[in-house]
Protein backbone atom coordinates (compact mmCIF):
# COMPACT_ATOMS: atom_id res chain seq x y z
CA UNK A 1 0.00 0.00 0.00
CA UNK A 2 1.61 3.45 -0.97
CA UNK A 3 1.20 6.33 2.01
CA UNK A 4 -0.30 9.59 0.68
CA UNK A 5 1.91 12.07 2.52
CA UNK A 6 -0.40 15.61 2.12
CA UNK A 7 1.97 18.72 3.46
CA UNK A 8 2.65 22.27 2.35
CA UNK A 9 4.58 21.45 -0.52
CA UNK A 10 7.05 24.59 -0.81
CA UNK A 11 8.65 23.89 3.10
CA UNK A 12 9.81 21.32 5.36
CA UNK A 13 7.66 22.47 8.07
CA UNK A 14 6.14 19.81 10.38
CA UNK A 15 6.05 17.50 7.47
CA UNK A 16 9.42 17.25 7.02
CA UNK A 17 9.60 15.16 10.42
CA UNK A 18 7.15 12.54 8.09
CA UNK A 19 9.41 12.72 5.40
CA UNK A 20 12.18 11.76 7.36
CA UNK A 21 10.77 9.21 8.54
CA UNK A 22 9.48 7.89 5.32
CA UNK A 23 12.75 7.77 3.77
CA UNK A 24 14.84 6.02 6.25
CA UNK A 25 12.33 3.35 6.08
CA UNK A 26 12.13 3.23 2.38
CA UNK A 27 8.37 3.43 1.89
CA UNK A 28 6.51 3.80 -0.87
CA UNK A 29 4.83 7.12 -0.16
CA UNK A 30 3.43 10.19 -2.62
CA UNK A 31 3.99 13.60 -1.30
CA UNK A 32 0.75 14.44 -3.07
CA UNK A 33 0.72 18.44 -2.42
CA UNK A 34 4.21 18.43 -4.62
CA UNK A 35 2.39 16.86 -7.48
CA UNK A 36 1.42 19.03 -10.42
CA UNK A 37 -1.85 20.66 -9.96
CA UNK A 38 -3.38 18.58 -13.40
CA UNK A 39 -2.48 15.46 -10.45
CA UNK A 40 -3.86 16.84 -7.54
CA UNK A 41 -1.18 18.86 -6.14
CA UNK A 42 -0.87 22.06 -5.12
CA UNK A 43 -1.85 24.15 -1.98
CA UNK A 44 -5.93 24.61 -3.13
CA UNK A 45 -6.30 20.80 -3.41
CA UNK A 46 -4.26 20.37 0.02
CA UNK A 47 -7.00 22.10 1.61
CA UNK A 48 -9.58 20.34 -0.13
CA UNK A 49 -8.07 17.32 0.64
CA UNK A 50 -7.82 18.42 4.43
CA UNK A 51 -11.69 19.34 4.73
CA UNK A 52 -12.72 15.69 2.96
CA UNK A 53 -10.38 13.27 3.81
CA UNK A 54 -11.63 11.20 7.21
CA UNK A 55 -15.09 12.91 7.10
CA UNK A 56 -15.60 13.68 11.06
CA UNK A 57 -12.34 12.31 11.81
CA UNK A 58 -10.45 14.61 9.16
CA UNK A 59 -6.92 16.11 10.59
CA UNK A 60 -7.22 19.72 12.02
CA UNK A 61 -4.12 21.17 9.76
CA UNK A 62 -1.26 19.38 7.54
CA UNK A 63 0.61 17.15 7.95
CA UNK A 64 -1.52 13.90 7.62
CA UNK A 65 -1.36 11.13 5.98
CA UNK A 66 -3.48 8.32 4.23
CA UNK A 67 -2.38 4.84 4.59
CA UNK A 68 -5.82 2.68 3.33
CA UNK A 69 -9.22 3.98 5.08
CA UNK A 70 -6.72 5.63 7.99
CA UNK A 71 -6.71 9.12 8.08
CA UNK A 72 -3.96 10.26 10.58
CA UNK A 73 -3.17 13.79 11.83
CA UNK A 74 -0.73 15.09 13.90
CA UNK A 75 3.24 14.70 13.59
CA UNK A 76 3.68 12.81 16.60
CA UNK A 77 0.48 10.85 16.10
CA UNK A 78 1.86 10.34 12.84
CA UNK A 79 4.96 8.73 13.78
CA UNK A 80 3.74 6.94 16.29
CA UNK A 81 1.60 5.10 13.51
CA UNK A 82 4.85 4.62 10.93
CA UNK A 83 7.64 3.92 13.95
CA UNK A 84 6.37 0.02 14.72
CA UNK A 85 5.88 -0.63 11.19
CA UNK A 86 9.51 0.18 9.77
CA UNK A 87 11.83 -0.55 12.67
CA UNK A 88 12.00 2.96 13.50
CA UNK A 89 10.70 2.41 17.27
CA UNK A 90 11.16 -0.15 19.47
CA UNK A 91 9.89 -3.01 20.38
CA UNK A 92 9.02 -2.52 24.02
CA UNK A 93 6.35 -0.46 25.61
CA UNK A 94 8.39 1.38 27.74
CA UNK A 95 10.99 2.55 24.92
CA UNK A 96 7.95 3.16 22.11
CA UNK A 97 6.79 5.45 25.15
CA UNK A 98 10.29 7.32 24.98
CA UNK A 99 10.60 8.53 21.74
CA UNK A 100 7.06 9.44 21.69
CA UNK A 101 7.91 11.57 25.13
CA UNK A 102 10.92 12.57 22.63
CA UNK A 103 9.28 13.64 20.05
CA UNK A 104 6.66 15.82 21.68
CA UNK A 105 8.95 17.32 23.48
CA UNK A 106 10.85 18.40 19.83
CA UNK A 107 7.23 19.62 18.66
CA UNK A 108 7.65 21.93 21.70
CA UNK A 109 10.95 22.89 20.68
CA UNK A 110 9.58 23.40 16.91
CA UNK A 111 6.38 25.15 18.35
CA UNK A 112 8.66 27.91 19.85
CA UNK A 113 10.74 28.11 17.39
CA UNK A 114 7.95 28.59 14.76
CA UNK A 115 6.51 31.82 17.71
CA UNK A 116 10.50 33.31 17.21
CA UNK A 117 8.91 34.82 14.09
CA UNK A 118 5.18 35.09 15.06
CA UNK A 119 4.81 35.77 18.87
CA UNK A 120 2.10 38.04 18.76
CA UNK A 121 -0.06 36.17 15.48
CA UNK A 122 0.35 33.70 12.75
CA UNK A 123 -2.34 35.90 10.59
CA UNK A 124 0.13 38.52 10.77
CA UNK A 125 3.61 38.92 8.49
CA UNK A 126 6.83 38.76 10.31
CA UNK A 127 7.13 42.31 9.01
CA UNK A 128 4.37 43.68 11.64
CA UNK A 129 5.96 41.71 14.72
CA UNK A 130 9.68 42.15 14.42
CA UNK A 131 10.08 44.00 17.54
CA UNK A 132 8.24 41.50 19.54
CA UNK A 133 10.11 38.84 17.19
CA UNK A 134 13.34 40.14 18.73
CA UNK A 135 12.34 40.06 22.47
CA UNK A 136 10.83 36.25 21.98
CA UNK A 137 14.20 35.19 20.05
CA UNK A 138 16.58 36.64 22.53
CA UNK A 139 15.03 34.32 25.42
CA UNK A 140 14.98 31.51 22.78
CA UNK A 141 18.37 31.87 21.90
CA UNK A 142 19.91 32.32 25.41
CA UNK A 143 17.57 30.47 27.71
CA UNK A 144 15.15 27.87 25.22
CA UNK A 145 17.44 26.28 22.51
CA UNK A 146 20.84 25.39 25.41
CA UNK A 147 17.46 23.77 27.71
CA UNK A 148 16.29 21.63 25.18
CA UNK A 149 19.65 20.79 23.61
CA UNK A 150 20.94 20.27 26.95
CA UNK A 151 17.84 17.81 27.72
CA UNK A 152 19.08 15.63 24.56
CA UNK A 153 23.09 15.50 25.68
CA UNK A 154 21.58 14.38 28.54
CA UNK A 155 19.41 11.71 27.22
CA UNK A 156 22.49 10.69 25.35
CA UNK A 157 24.90 10.23 28.23
CA UNK A 158 23.51 6.48 28.33
CA UNK A 159 26.35 5.42 26.11
CA UNK A 160 24.07 4.33 23.06
CA UNK A 161 24.38 5.52 19.76
CA UNK A 162 20.98 6.42 19.57
CA UNK A 163 18.29 7.87 21.75
CA UNK A 164 16.01 4.77 22.35
CA UNK A 165 19.22 2.16 23.03
CA UNK A 166 20.11 0.07 19.49
CA UNK A 167 18.91 1.10 16.71
CA UNK A 168 17.70 4.66 15.50
CA UNK A 169 14.12 5.65 15.82
CA UNK A 170 12.30 7.99 14.11
CA UNK A 171 13.06 10.50 17.29
CA UNK A 172 16.67 10.44 16.23
CA UNK A 173 15.37 11.55 12.55
CA UNK A 174 13.52 14.04 14.08
CA UNK A 175 16.41 15.29 16.64
CA UNK A 176 18.71 15.98 13.40
CA UNK A 177 16.02 17.71 11.58
CA UNK A 178 15.96 20.32 15.00
CA UNK A 179 19.71 20.33 14.68
CA UNK A 180 19.11 21.71 11.14
CA UNK A 181 16.89 24.18 11.04
CA UNK A 182 18.18 25.50 14.59
CA UNK A 183 21.15 25.85 12.86
CA UNK A 184 19.90 27.47 9.97
CA UNK A 185 17.97 29.91 11.73
CA UNK A 186 19.86 30.55 14.44
CA UNK A 187 23.37 29.90 13.40
CA UNK A 188 25.68 32.38 15.51
CA UNK A 189 23.70 30.67 18.81
CA UNK A 190 24.46 26.98 17.70
CA UNK A 191 27.60 27.74 16.91
CA UNK A 192 28.77 28.89 20.51
CA UNK A 193 26.49 26.13 22.14
CA UNK A 194 27.57 23.21 19.89
CA UNK A 195 30.91 22.52 21.57
CA UNK A 196 28.47 22.26 25.12
CA UNK A 197 26.20 19.38 23.28
CA UNK A 198 28.89 16.92 21.79
CA UNK A 199 26.77 13.67 21.68
CA UNK A 200 23.54 15.65 19.73
CA UNK A 201 25.92 16.71 17.24
CA UNK A 202 27.09 13.37 16.41
CA UNK A 203 23.93 11.73 16.67
CA UNK A 204 22.61 14.13 13.64
CA UNK A 205 26.13 13.17 11.75
CA UNK A 206 25.60 9.63 12.08
CA UNK A 207 21.56 10.56 11.02
CA UNK A 208 22.65 12.15 7.74
CA UNK A 209 25.07 9.53 7.06
CA UNK A 210 22.58 6.78 7.03
CA UNK A 211 22.51 5.54 3.54
CA UNK A 212 18.72 6.56 2.99
CA UNK A 213 18.93 9.89 4.54
CA UNK A 214 21.64 10.44 2.65
CA UNK A 215 20.27 9.72 -0.55
CA UNK A 216 16.90 11.67 0.36
CA UNK A 217 19.17 14.96 1.45
CA UNK A 218 20.65 14.90 -1.39
CA UNK A 219 17.78 14.49 -3.74
CA UNK A 220 15.52 17.36 -5.41
CA UNK A 221 13.10 15.41 -2.64
CA UNK A 222 14.60 17.38 0.06
CA UNK A 223 13.46 21.22 -0.30
CA UNK A 224 15.69 23.71 1.02
CA UNK A 225 15.09 25.83 4.47
CA UNK A 226 13.28 28.95 3.24
CA UNK A 227 11.69 31.68 5.66
CA UNK A 228 8.03 30.34 4.99
CA UNK A 229 8.89 26.95 7.25
CA UNK A 230 9.13 26.97 10.90
CA UNK A 231 12.89 27.61 11.00
CA UNK A 232 13.42 30.65 9.38
CA UNK A 233 16.88 32.82 8.74
CA UNK A 234 16.19 36.48 10.26
CA UNK A 235 19.95 38.06 10.73
CA UNK A 236 18.28 40.88 13.18
CA UNK A 237 16.80 37.74 15.35
CA UNK A 238 20.72 36.13 15.87
CA UNK A 239 23.16 38.44 16.18
CA UNK A 240 26.94 37.73 15.93
CA UNK B 1 0.32 -0.15 42.29
CA UNK B 2 0.46 3.44 43.22
CA UNK B 3 0.87 6.42 40.48
CA UNK B 4 3.08 9.08 41.62
CA UNK B 5 1.60 12.18 39.42
CA UNK B 6 4.22 15.13 39.57
CA UNK B 7 3.10 18.23 38.73
CA UNK B 8 2.91 22.23 40.28
CA UNK B 9 0.96 22.10 43.27
CA UNK B 10 -0.79 25.71 42.85
CA UNK B 11 -1.99 25.10 39.23
CA UNK B 12 -4.44 23.51 37.53
CA UNK B 13 -1.95 23.29 34.35
CA UNK B 14 -1.25 20.47 31.73
CA UNK B 15 -1.16 18.43 34.94
CA UNK B 16 -4.78 18.91 35.17
CA UNK B 17 -5.40 16.75 32.12
CA UNK B 18 -3.73 13.80 33.88
CA UNK B 19 -5.70 14.59 36.91
CA UNK B 20 -8.70 14.34 35.14
CA UNK B 21 -7.72 11.00 33.36
CA UNK B 22 -6.79 9.46 37.25
CA UNK B 23 -9.71 10.64 38.47
CA UNK B 24 -12.15 9.51 35.98
CA UNK B 25 -10.42 5.75 36.40
CA UNK B 26 -10.54 5.93 40.32
CA UNK B 27 -7.16 5.07 40.14
CA UNK B 28 -4.76 5.19 42.80
CA UNK B 29 -2.10 8.03 42.79
CA UNK B 30 -0.69 10.47 44.79
CA UNK B 31 -0.50 13.83 43.53
CA UNK B 32 3.24 14.46 45.04
CA UNK B 33 3.80 18.05 44.86
CA UNK B 34 1.16 18.56 46.70
CA UNK B 35 2.09 16.78 49.68
CA UNK B 36 3.47 18.98 52.28
CA UNK B 37 6.99 19.85 52.12
CA UNK B 38 7.73 17.38 55.46
CA UNK B 39 6.32 14.49 53.08
CA UNK B 40 7.99 15.26 50.16
CA UNK B 41 5.84 18.15 48.54
CA UNK B 42 6.39 21.54 47.71
CA UNK B 43 7.94 22.75 44.03
CA UNK B 44 11.50 22.27 45.43
CA UNK B 45 11.01 18.98 45.55
CA UNK B 46 9.39 18.86 42.31
CA UNK B 47 12.82 20.47 40.57
CA UNK B 48 14.73 17.86 42.70
CA UNK B 49 12.58 14.67 41.21
CA UNK B 50 12.23 16.51 37.83
CA UNK B 51 15.98 16.27 37.68
CA UNK B 52 16.70 13.23 38.75
CA UNK B 53 13.64 10.39 38.38
CA UNK B 54 14.33 8.27 35.24
CA UNK B 55 17.97 9.62 35.13
CA UNK B 56 19.03 10.02 31.54
CA UNK B 57 15.51 9.35 30.54
CA UNK B 58 13.99 12.21 32.62
CA UNK B 59 10.85 14.10 31.64
CA UNK B 60 11.84 18.01 30.22
CA UNK B 61 9.45 19.40 32.41
CA UNK B 62 6.40 18.78 34.54
CA UNK B 63 4.07 16.40 34.56
CA UNK B 64 5.53 13.66 34.81
CA UNK B 65 4.00 10.05 35.71
CA UNK B 66 5.98 7.58 37.66
CA UNK B 67 5.22 4.40 37.69
CA UNK B 68 6.80 1.40 39.32
CA UNK B 69 10.11 1.53 37.12
CA UNK B 70 8.97 3.81 34.53
CA UNK B 71 9.29 7.82 34.69
CA UNK B 72 6.60 9.23 31.56
CA UNK B 73 6.68 12.44 30.61
CA UNK B 74 4.79 14.47 28.44
CA UNK B 75 0.73 15.22 28.80
CA UNK B 76 -0.27 13.50 25.58
CA UNK B 77 2.59 10.60 26.13
CA UNK B 78 1.16 9.67 30.00
CA UNK B 79 -2.23 9.58 28.77
CA UNK B 80 -1.74 7.55 25.71
CA UNK B 81 0.23 5.13 28.95
CA UNK B 82 -3.01 5.34 31.21
CA UNK B 83 -5.77 5.16 28.14
CA UNK B 84 -5.49 1.38 27.35
CA UNK B 85 -5.05 0.59 31.29
CA UNK B 86 -8.20 1.91 32.58
CA UNK B 87 -10.63 2.23 29.43
CA UNK B 88 -10.50 5.67 28.85
CA UNK B 89 -9.02 4.63 24.97
CA UNK B 90 -11.04 2.60 22.67
CA UNK B 91 -9.55 -1.03 21.68
CA UNK B 92 -8.77 -0.70 18.05
CA UNK B 93 -5.60 1.02 16.76
CA UNK B 94 -7.41 3.27 14.74
CA UNK B 95 -9.30 4.56 17.59
CA UNK B 96 -6.32 4.92 19.68
CA UNK B 97 -4.55 6.99 16.92
CA UNK B 98 -7.66 9.20 16.56
CA UNK B 99 -7.65 9.90 20.47
CA UNK B 100 -4.02 10.62 20.68
CA UNK B 101 -4.75 12.67 17.51
CA UNK B 102 -7.48 14.63 19.43
CA UNK B 103 -5.37 15.12 22.64
CA UNK B 104 -2.59 16.16 20.22
CA UNK B 105 -4.91 19.03 18.65
CA UNK B 106 -5.83 20.17 22.57
CA UNK B 107 -2.40 20.70 23.14
CA UNK B 108 -1.69 22.89 20.41
CA UNK B 109 -4.95 25.06 21.97
CA UNK B 110 -3.16 24.82 25.26
CA UNK B 111 -0.49 26.51 23.74
CA UNK B 112 -1.65 29.22 21.80
CA UNK B 113 -3.81 29.59 25.16
CA UNK B 114 -0.70 30.21 27.23
CA UNK B 115 0.87 32.37 24.80
CA UNK B 116 -2.05 35.23 24.53
CA UNK B 117 -1.23 36.28 27.62
CA UNK B 118 3.31 34.94 27.58
CA UNK B 119 3.38 35.43 23.44
CA UNK B 120 7.07 37.44 24.22
CA UNK B 121 8.64 34.99 26.66
CA UNK B 122 7.48 32.69 29.60
CA UNK B 123 10.44 34.37 31.43
CA UNK B 124 8.72 37.71 31.13
CA UNK B 125 6.28 38.79 33.60
CA UNK B 126 2.34 39.17 31.61
CA UNK B 127 3.43 43.01 32.84
CA UNK B 128 6.09 43.20 31.00
CA UNK B 129 3.95 42.20 27.38
CA UNK B 130 0.35 43.38 27.79
CA UNK B 131 0.04 45.13 24.84
CA UNK B 132 1.76 41.89 22.58
CA UNK B 133 -0.48 40.06 24.58
CA UNK B 134 -3.57 41.79 23.56
CA UNK B 135 -2.73 41.78 20.13
CA UNK B 136 -2.05 37.98 20.10
CA UNK B 137 -5.41 37.67 22.48
CA UNK B 138 -7.25 38.75 19.55
CA UNK B 139 -6.66 36.88 16.94
CA UNK B 140 -7.07 33.67 19.38
CA UNK B 141 -10.29 34.52 20.55
CA UNK B 142 -11.65 35.66 16.64
CA UNK B 143 -10.14 33.18 14.66
CA UNK B 144 -8.26 30.26 16.82
CA UNK B 145 -10.68 29.64 19.28
CA UNK B 146 -14.00 29.68 16.83
CA UNK B 147 -11.57 27.31 14.67
CA UNK B 148 -10.69 24.92 17.34
CA UNK B 149 -13.92 24.67 18.94
CA UNK B 150 -15.18 24.56 14.87
CA UNK B 151 -13.19 21.37 14.51
CA UNK B 152 -14.10 19.60 17.57
CA UNK B 153 -17.93 20.09 16.83
CA UNK B 154 -17.33 18.61 13.59
CA UNK B 155 -15.84 15.54 15.38
CA UNK B 156 -18.87 14.60 17.22
CA UNK B 157 -21.41 14.94 13.86
CA UNK B 158 -20.49 11.55 13.44
CA UNK B 159 -23.97 11.34 16.29
CA UNK B 160 -21.92 9.35 18.65
CA UNK B 161 -22.20 10.44 22.47
CA UNK B 162 -18.20 10.58 22.78
CA UNK B 163 -15.32 11.77 20.71
CA UNK B 164 -14.08 8.06 19.62
CA UNK B 165 -17.47 5.60 19.95
CA UNK B 166 -19.18 4.46 22.60
CA UNK B 167 -17.39 5.51 25.81
CA UNK B 168 -15.81 8.35 27.29
CA UNK B 169 -12.28 8.40 26.57
CA UNK B 170 -9.36 10.60 27.74
CA UNK B 171 -10.14 12.80 25.10
CA UNK B 172 -12.98 13.31 25.94
CA UNK B 173 -12.21 14.50 29.31
CA UNK B 174 -9.50 17.15 27.95
CA UNK B 175 -12.00 18.88 25.71
CA UNK B 176 -14.21 19.16 29.07
CA UNK B 177 -11.05 20.81 30.56
CA UNK B 178 -10.12 22.96 27.64
CA UNK B 179 -13.80 24.31 27.19
CA UNK B 180 -13.79 25.21 30.76
CA UNK B 181 -10.59 26.75 30.58
CA UNK B 182 -11.95 28.63 27.41
CA UNK B 183 -14.93 29.62 29.60
CA UNK B 184 -12.59 31.25 32.57
CA UNK B 185 -10.06 32.80 30.66
CA UNK B 186 -12.41 34.54 27.75
CA UNK B 187 -15.72 33.94 29.17
CA UNK B 188 -17.10 36.97 26.73
CA UNK B 189 -15.26 35.17 23.07
CA UNK B 190 -17.01 31.92 24.52
CA UNK B 191 -20.69 33.18 25.38
CA UNK B 192 -20.84 34.63 21.45
CA UNK B 193 -19.18 31.28 20.27
CA UNK B 194 -21.47 28.57 22.42
CA UNK B 195 -24.67 28.83 20.47
CA UNK B 196 -22.05 27.65 17.11
CA UNK B 197 -20.71 24.60 19.30
CA UNK B 198 -23.73 22.96 21.01
CA UNK B 199 -22.26 19.03 20.22
CA UNK B 200 -19.55 20.81 22.13
CA UNK B 201 -21.31 22.03 24.83
CA UNK B 202 -23.10 18.85 25.44
CA UNK B 203 -20.38 17.02 25.66
CA UNK B 204 -18.50 19.45 28.11
CA UNK B 205 -21.84 18.74 30.43
CA UNK B 206 -21.90 14.57 29.96
CA UNK B 207 -18.23 14.72 31.35
CA UNK B 208 -19.14 17.02 34.04
CA UNK B 209 -21.77 14.71 35.11
CA UNK B 210 -19.54 11.48 35.04
CA UNK B 211 -19.66 10.45 38.70
CA UNK B 212 -16.25 10.33 39.47
CA UNK B 213 -15.59 13.61 37.76
CA UNK B 214 -18.83 15.46 39.43
CA UNK B 215 -17.03 13.97 42.67
CA UNK B 216 -13.80 15.33 42.14
CA UNK B 217 -14.88 18.70 40.83
CA UNK B 218 -16.75 19.08 43.83
CA UNK B 219 -13.91 18.14 45.93
CA UNK B 220 -10.26 20.11 47.66
CA UNK B 221 -8.53 18.10 45.02
CA UNK B 222 -9.56 20.44 42.37
CA UNK B 223 -7.57 23.46 42.44
CA UNK B 224 -9.35 26.40 40.66
CA UNK B 225 -7.84 28.29 38.02
CA UNK B 226 -5.93 31.24 38.99
CA UNK B 227 -3.77 33.40 36.97
CA UNK B 228 -0.32 31.39 37.66
CA UNK B 229 -2.17 28.67 35.08
CA UNK B 230 -2.27 28.24 31.67
CA UNK B 231 -5.93 29.91 31.39
CA UNK B 232 -5.80 33.28 32.91
CA UNK B 233 -8.50 35.70 33.44
CA UNK B 234 -7.21 39.01 32.20
CA UNK B 235 -10.07 40.80 31.56
CA UNK B 236 -8.27 43.49 29.39
CA UNK B 237 -7.75 40.36 26.97
CA UNK B 238 -11.69 39.39 26.16
CA UNK B 239 -13.16 42.90 26.32
CA UNK B 240 -17.25 42.56 26.24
Amino acid sequence: MTYQLHYWPGIQGRGEFVRLALEAAGADYVDVARAAEELGGGEDALMDDLAELGGPRAAFAPPFLVDGDLVIGQTANILLYLGPRHDLAPAAESGRLWVNQLQLTIADLVAEAHDTHHPVGMGLYYEDQKDEAARRSEEFRQQRIPKFMGWFERALEGGDAWLAGGAASYADLSLFQAVEGLRYAFPHAMARLEPDIPRVVALRDRVADLPRIAAYLASERRIPFNEMGVFRRYPELDPA
